[in-house]
C-alpha cells in the first residue's frame, strides 16, 4: 500500500521507574529510552533513534508505554521482543512489537493518553504497595475530591498544573476527557487510584493535579479552589506536586487505522 | 473473673519479609520477633518475650500475624502500638493492639490460618507484584490445580509436604479446611492466588503444596498424582518448595471469648 520502504515498529514497554533518571534518553544517565536504544543497538548491530510517547519523569512508572522506531530491514517482531526484553534487564518489560504504518510516530500519532496515580490510604504505612504508591494516612473527603476534579474536565490552560519553568513560551492548553477516582486494595493494602485521561499532559500536570486534589481531599480548600486554581495561569496557585513514585503512565491509544 | 493480674496483650502485625531472617527470634540475626521484641524492651524499660502465631520463613511475609505478650502494668494500647509501630521501622507495621483473657497464647489458641500464595502469571517478568509473587511464565491449568488440590482437604498426615528434617519424629497430621484458587491482577500485573486454610501448618508446608500444584498446572503431572503424593508420607513424592517471597500470612482467627 505505501511505497515507502521503511518499516515502523511499535512497541509497548512497561517499566518500574525508580532506577531511572526518567523516560527520555539524556547523556551519563540511567534513562528507559537509553536502555531501549542500547539494546536495539546490540540486535540491530547499528544506532536507533527511537520516540516515546510520553516522557515521564524520574521515578515513574508505566504499564503502557508506547516506543516507535524505523526499520530498514525484515525483522521477526516476537523474537526481536524477546531479544529486547531480556536485554533491557529487570526493570523494563518489552511487553509487545507491532507493525505500524509508515511514518507513524508514538508521540505525534497519540490520540489519548491515560495516567494513573495511586496514593496510599492505610493509617499505617504500606508494606507491598509503597513503591507504587504515595502514602497519605489522613483520611481523604473522596466525593469531595471528585467534585473538585470536574472543574479541570475539558479544554483548558493548565498553566497553573505544570512546572513553571517548563510552561514559558509554549502553548499550554491541553485537553483533560476524564478524572476518575476509585478506591481498591492490592495484597490487604487500600489505596485512592485516580486515572486522569487527556490528549497530553504538561510537565508534572498529573502529580500537580493529584497534589492540588489532596488539598481538597485533606479539608485545607473548598472544592471551589480547583477552578479558581484553573483561573490563576500560575503555579504557586496550585497545591504541591505528588511524588513521582505513585504516578504511572498507564496507556497511550492511537486511532485503529496506525496499524498494519 | 480471672484472678491473674497480668495483662495479654495481642498485636496485629504486618510485614515485608523480604529483609528477614523469617519470624522467629535468632541470635545475631535480624527477624520479626527480634525487632518487635527490641523494641517492646525500649517502650517498657524491660525485656518481654513475645509468642507469635506462625513462624513464617526467611522471606515470608505476614498481613494479619498475631504476637502476644505479658504485661503486669497498665498500658495504653494505642500508644503502645503506635510506638512499636514507629520502633520497628518501615518493613514492619504493628496494626492493632488489643487485649486477651489471661493466658491467651497467639500460637495455641489459634483455631485456623490463612496463607495466600501468589504466582504472577504474565509472559513477561513482573515489575511491580515481584516481591510478592512468584513468577511462573508457562501458562497454568487453574482447573487442573482446583481438582488435585482437593485431595488435600480434610485431616491428613502431610510428611510428604514439609521440610523432611523438621517432620522427623513430630506428628505430621494436619487439618486443610479449604484450598482456593483465584486469579488477581494488581497494578496491570496478572496473578494466581492460592489461599489455604488450615488449623495448623508444618513447616513450608503452603510453599510444598504450591509446587506441586504447579506441576499439575504446567501438565507435568496428572491431578490424581497429588493423592498418590499424600499416600507416600516421604518429602521426595512432592514437588519443588515454592520460593518464599510469593507467600504471605493472611489472618489468623480465634475463638470470639479471647478478646477482652
Amino acid at each position: 500500500m505505501d511505497s515507502v520502504r521503511t518499516q515502523v515498529v511499535a512497541l509497548t514497554v512497561a517499566y518500574d521507574g525508580t532506577p531511572f533518571a526518567g523516560f527520555a534518553r539524556q547523556p551519563g544517565l540511567e534513562t528507559v529510552q537509553g536502555r531501549l536504544e542500547s539494546a536495539l543497538g546490540i540486535v540491530l548491530r547499528r544506532g536507533v533513534e527511537t520516540v516515546g510517547a510520553g516522557r515521564t519523569d524520574a521515578g515513574v512508572h508505566a504499564l503502557g508505554q508506547v516506543v516507535s522506531l524505523g526499520l530498514a530491514e525484515e525483522v521477526d517482531l516476537e523474537r526481536l521482543r524477546r531479544s529486547l526484553d531480556a536485554l533491557t534487564g529487570d526493570s523494563i518489560s518489552v511487553i509487545e512489537a507491532r507493525l505500524a504504518r509508515a511514518g507513524f510516530s508514538a508521540r505525534f500519532d497519540a490520540t489519548s493518553r491515560e495516567y494513573r496515580y495511586r496514593i496510599a490510604t492505610a493509617r499505617t504505612a504500606p508494606l507491598f504497595i509503597g513503591a507504587v504508591a504515595w502514602h497519605q494516612p489522613k483520611t481523604l473527603e473522596i466525593d469531595t475530591m471528585r467534585a473538585a476534579a470536574r472543574a479541570l474536565i475539558g479544554e483548558h490552560d493548565f498553566r497553573s498544573f505544570c512546572v513553571a519553568e517548563s510552561a514559558e513560551g509554549q502553548r499550554t492548553v491541553r485537553r483533560v476527557d476524564d478524572i476518575e477516582l476509585t478506591e481498591g486494595e492490592a495484597f490487604g493494602e487500600p489505596y485512592l487510584e485516580v486515572r486522569v485521561v487527556g490528549n497530553a499532559f504538561l510537565h508534572s500536570m498529573v502529580r500537580v493535579i493529584v497534589g492540588t486534589l489532596v488539598e481538597v481531599g485533606r479539608g485545607r480548600r473548598e472544592p471551589q479552589w480547583v477552578a479558581d486554581v484553573l483561573e490563576a495561569r500560575e503555579r504557586s496557585a496550585a497545591g504541591p506536586t505528588a511524588p513521582a513514585h505513585g504516578l504511572t503512565l498507564h496507556e497511550v491509544r492511537y486511532p485503529p487505522d496506525v496499524w498494519e
